[in-house]
């Protein structure tokens, strides 16, 4: 088993896709274990660290990477099975931000309101017992919430050039900030450039639907990925993958865009995947899909459309990478 | 037990919210057997039977109702409670609709392209089974789908003298096509006229997130509701409850502002139910709660906000009435 | 000439349009002579009558009618010319107004900020000198503004047996906010019900482009409307004409909806005027319209497309209607 | 007078923003004569060159530049001022794309209908006369249009390390197609990188209001431009200047996003002038202000506020940079 471990110096943090050099090259196969530092940097540790006087914009939500897969070129299929995403430390953190998240105006959704308050919450996490715990900041409000780690930013370069930043969710990946990003999972993205590029960061113990006030229990992660690289095969926007279910990403503004991006490709990979016509397809997903919603807080909104593979038939999507990793990362762990 | 039954004639038949006398008086505490026909009122019958050309505009998703609650005042609150959904057919049905649905242009998302091709799909319900049979139209692809019945239209008449669509979904309820909706549930809606005028149809066998094609699978139902009143209490937005959640639905477009509407009225009646000061709301909400999708595809778009009810500790939403009227529900199920 | 002149008590005002008897029945041809009261109601006449204190919801925004126009019919086309829009007092008001306004949350765009102050501006009316006098609330700033009168809210009886609150716009018209609707101009509103019902409200002495605020320089006015009818012609969303040029009216959410509703209605209309195949009208309107903005603060916002007559050739709108009460309008002015 | 002249070579254009060396260094208070080529890199040239067959993805919308300007560093602002546009051709030309324009779904505004048909139009450029020629493709209807030469694409270096694609509008410029930027007026933009490295394009000799097709009258430009730099003044969005007014720009989803920046832009901008009290200005704004609409076709949609000075008093917007660098533009038009 080829595995790689990777634990990036501060100075190493990237703060967008696209526009950096490597930091490793890994082969398709490759099993990486990795480090990733929580969207403040580490640097919010308590309720009077204040995003906005300890963190420096734009050194926000930095990502470990970019990883350069050998072999990669555009119009590949990068495959990323998360093995496993484990919280570094025994506390996670969430805050409001001035002027960001779904229930305040923002720079975009400009009004002349005051900012909300800039507040802090630190919560503890507790592995064993598969929790973390939310403590009110008035009063005594204690409630446990179950441990559901996963990863809001995760992608690869993307076309045209550009470099954009990680907080940005598009066709390349990016902050999609979806539950739906958990260990057993295997995300899919189109290769832009020559050996993908692709990073992780953002890790969250758990995400309410939508990230409403802007920010989910963030925390470091120790997380391991099996990559895989499926040669000649196109994806124009990112997919996941489980056991039970295959997903189409879709990030835009309106939100409404972000739906019919992801439902609008969950139906045309339907019908590629069974042979249905389209119109069937988009009948059969009308009844039987699902919508689980990413983030209604970032500069793009991201929703998912998700077809449980029971209606797939026999057909089996990217030729079976899912379960050969979900089979490797298994190995790993029982090696490890 | 005060049991009511009403099954309207064809001419009885509702397509507004408002501008109506009501069909019945009920009183409080009474529970309604009611039969309610498909959104194309019954006259989709087969593949041939386009809905362009059997139904006619506006004669569409036609409402049983309304009901005339004794007592009801604007500043009440109506709670219906779904003691059961049952499909009244063996059939049910779905179709595209010129210019209707997420992924087509539409008449307000208006393009120079032309109209999706108009097609009927017709499902056999199994309710021994507990399935819904989908067959492609092209191709001899068949799936069976979970019956999962709902309502995709509730509501009551709107305030500022308004008569609303059934279509349409807004702040007194109507097309919200949620598949939330289900037997089990409460439903509470602000009283914005005398005697409340609440109406109920559009039943789906079920629904996939969104309704992405504009329609579920459309069925005729037999539903009972048992029915009560909250005296005093305002709603500014439906509200949904059952056993383990309470959730606040918004419809608004675009599609971000559905969401803020049914955020912001979760953390607000959240902050109201377990004293939590607004912002604690707040981030309680934004890391525990859910976002469940309605509608993407009507003149309102919708979607819902939901909380399971072990946050709110002892708090107890609107004084108990779900969990009465659950009680009053299965004591007309079992002497039935 | 046919001369009808109404000027409605306050217990005659209306606040919908659909939903109420009509109060005058005028014939084809006919000149109205019209008073109609501000959109508080007249209520807000000094810097300390804050529209929250002064006005109740839903009596905001009332109109003058419906009018019952004889032989009109669904499937006609209403013709509206406006020949004078005159200011019935020295003073017209502005206010901020409590969550209402594009630089705001609003009930909608749902934040968990407080509203803004809620403020009232005073200003004169020089009809003389033709123009209002802004005072700033805080300092002296002092600045005058042209005149320019114009009715925010025009429009029929709804389709389908709706009836909607006078402030929101749709395809019966209503609060569209249009500076474009001034005197001089014809307004073209399908017909939805027998007698077409029209109605008119909410002077603006002036408005700045989208009413940013939420309000415009609101006034009683006298105005003067020339009405006729154009049998079996339909309209599917409001149209203006002034000498000079043809304009559509689109309004929903979210904003770039009012501009394809408008634009698309600009497109066909000049393919029909002019015989243009469809692609070469959508090329010609590209290079040639422009797009006037009407409120980007109502329940629905609107937006205009215009084009020149000058590309039109010998195409004459609706038979030439407007060039005919263009000329009973004079005539009226010039026996007054 | 320091006058640089600068015709790129086809290798030598940008489709960034960001991400590319300098290809010039210039001193403020530089004329600069630029060559622009049009946004199809001069490939089409008549009615069988359709983009799709004769362009290649990503290289569309190249831009002259980027120029790095002596000084310029983060805080400060970049004034632009254009003194010249004038077509390099004697024609240009307009396009239908597929899935790009405001009246056809598009990738993010996905649906499951066709393209509409790609077709190209041919302009004649008659510039001593004062227009461009529209020649239908169907039939033999042909139109004059006023010439108005303008850019449809200027920017500088985005901020946070990004680099994007020169069709995006955002912060820092790019493809705002407004056709307020014409000859005569100043161009305000903050500087994000060293240097500003700011690039202009996409000339049109006219543009409808919202480029509905998604593309102008596309020409290559002879340019002059007149660099100069504020030391120390932010800019937050592009704002523009000419002799009567000030402008100020906003690039977002959904539209009304783009209408709130530009109006939040202008209002807090007149209130810094003019000293008036945030909701002074506001009210001023909201009566006096005008809302040009840029596109409504890009990956942004961009809007503008627009004010009259006589509204300002004796304020002078950025100490009065636009007069000097007129009366420059004019010492150059002179002598050359």
């Amino acid at each position: 088993m080829n595995v790689v471990s990777y634990r990036p110096e501060p100075a190493e943090l990237s703060y967008t896709f696209g526009g950096r050099p490597p930091v490793r090259r890994v082969a398709p196969g490759t099993v990486l274990e990795l480090y990733t530092e929580d969207c403040f940097g580490g640097r919010v540790r308590g309720v009077d660290d204040l995003p906005s006087a300890v963190c420096e914009f734009p050194y926000l939500n930095p990502v470990t990477g970019p990883f350069f897969v050998e072999g990669a070129e555009p119009g590949d299929t990068l495959a990323l099975h998360f093995v496993s995403i484990e919280p570094a430390r025994d506390w996670a953190v969430s805050t409001t931000f001035p002027h960001f998240g779904a229930l305040t105006s923002t720079h975009t959704t400009a009004t002349l309101q005051p900012p909300l308050e800039e507040r802090v919450w630190m919560y503890d996490v507790d592995a064993g017992k598969g929790v973390v715990r939310y403590h009110a900041r008035r009063g005594d409000y204690v409630a446990e919430m179950p441990l559901d780690p996963m990863h809001g930013t995760v992608g690869v370069a993307p076309g045209a050039s550009e470099a954009r930043m990680t907080i940005t969710p598009d066709a390349h990946g990016g902050n999609m900030d979806s539950p739906e990003l958990r260990a057993g999972v295997t995300a899919y993205f189109g290769v832009n450039v020559e050996g993908a590029l692709f990073a992780i960061g953002d890790g969250h113990c758990r995400q309410g639907h939508g990230e409403v006030c802007g920010t989910a229990v963030e925390a470091a992660m120790n997380t391991v990925v099996a990559v895989d690289l499926i040669k000649g095969a196109g994806t124009p926007w990112p997919r996941f993958e489980d056991d039970g279910h295959i997903m189409s990403t879709g990030s835009a503004r309106p939100l409404e865009d972000a739906y019919r991006i992801s439902q609008h490709d969950l139906v045309t990979w339907t019908s590629a995947l069974t042979g249905l016509e389209l119109l069937d397809a988009y009948q059969l997903v009308s009844q039987a899909g699902q919508a689980p919603v990413g983030n209604v807080c970032d500069t793009n909104y991201t929703m998912l459309a998700k077809l449980p593979k029971d209606y797939l038939g026999a057909a089996v999507p990217y030729d079976g990478v899912h379960a050969r990793l979900r089979a490797l990362g298994e190995r790993y762990l029982n090696e490890r």
